[in-house]
């Protein structure tokens, strides 16, 4: 039988509705069930018809393969990511669960939907630190080897590019960020901008500008991006008002 | 006099209106004055009651100044870049501008209003590509010497990262396109998956997706996105349907 359900991976945005695209509005009213993080599906608008399936974080193969299965008997399923479902998030566990699993998961009209990124979110929040070439790297060994990370570090250090670290640390996980700062001081300098940015679009928002020298690792947790600014970053102060960071177009 | 004006630095998303932000929609009806490069502000919405500035490719700074002049004597201002204005936008542009221009444009109210990135879109498109650690880097030697270009190429093969590469070349620049699919080639081998995503979201749209060694550089102009994947990244194939590419959240 030929299914008549879909799958539609989408990015909430980070926090405020005014960061959610109209069309994955709308992909969530047509939506029959919804699988997702937990703190994600309580960011569901209430007015939603679909069948909530919240999980925790860590079960994402399992997540994936539920709504694919429930896409595959006729329903109509998204799986939501916060940010954008392509970074980070559910679109890669989604396609690793196709392309592990049932032959009829791959007739299956799945579509990723772009979501507004929680590190453009952060960066523009700060001015213009990843204005020009960057790289993004997320810090958890969970799922790579600390080898690759550090030899991922290095080649950014070596390339000069700004960065956007994610997941960082969390409670258990501590070491990894004193290594990953100690590559990042070695490579650049104790000067380089460091910006850390806290709940983007979230109730307890912050951002704080500091430097690779002076940053303290006690004020990174799980809800936090760590960016860090290329040799040529520089910051604009202004009187009264919090200083701009931005990555100039022009390299000397 | 402190000036009541302000300035908006906001992406406009890549085509559609479904991808744009109802905080960009609203920033737009609020503003007096919109910059922005001629495509963009073609895509405004018509209801809108601003006054449209429109330049060239290439006078950014210009624009920046012109805006920052406007806002500085009260009025409400916004500068339009498509994607996001925070990656190879106007935010870099105005932040130069403030940062080299008059001391009173840094009293300025100033915001940059984040946007659904072309590459975010491009990604979306053809799976999840960068559904892991990745690299996005210009490939345009206008505003910077091609060595660092180079040396950028050769940290992200170093790194295995995946990458996103924008302005991979214009109708006068080509030369710059071979060198970089030479060093690529070099540095991850033939077979690795390379994609061109030309005008997402807009009338012409469409994606291919290839390999490093068959990739034809004469599929490439202005308008295209390339993305070229790491060592993991993988194709799953359809039945009747395009491919899905995806880079797995696990490293070996």
């Amino acid at each position: 039988m030929t299914s008549t359900g879909h799958l539609r991976i989408l990015g909430l945005g980070p926090g405020p509705l005014a960061w959610r695209t109209p069309e994955v509005e709308t992909a969530l009213a047509e939506a029959e069930h919804v699988f997702g993080y937990t703190p994600y599906i309580a960011r569901l608008p209430a007015t939603i018809s679909a069948q909530r399936h919240a999980s925790d974080n860590g079960d994402e193969l399992l997540r994936a393969r539920a709504a694919l299965q429930l896409a595959a008997s006729g329903a109509r399923v998204a799986v939501v990511s916060g940010g954008d479902a392509g970074i980070f998030g559910m679109a890669s566990a989604v396609f690793e669960a196709i392309d592990q699993g049932e032959a009829a998961w791959r007739d299956l009209d799945v579509l990723v939907l772009p979501g507004l990124s929680v590190m453009l979110a952060a960066a523009a929040r700060l001015g213009a630190p990843l204005g020009h070439d960057f790289c993004v790297l997320s810090l958890s060994d969970r799922l790579k080897p600390w080898s690759i990370i550090e030899r991922r570090l290095q080649a950014a250090n070596h390339g000069d590019l700004a960065l956007a670290l994610y997941n960082p640390a969390s409670q258990s996980r501590r070491q990894q960020l004193e290594q990953a700062l100690a590559c990042l001081r070695q490579g650049r300098g104790d000067e380089t901008v460091a910006m850390i940015a806290r709940d983007i679009g979230g109730a307890d928002e912050r951002v704080a500008i500091t430097s690779l020298g002076a940053l303290n690792p006690a004020d990174i947790d799980m809800r936090c991006l760590l960016l860090v600014g290329s040799s040529t970053t520089r910051l604009i102060t202004r009187p009264g008002r919090a200083p701009l960071v931005y990555t100039p177009r022009h390299y000397p």
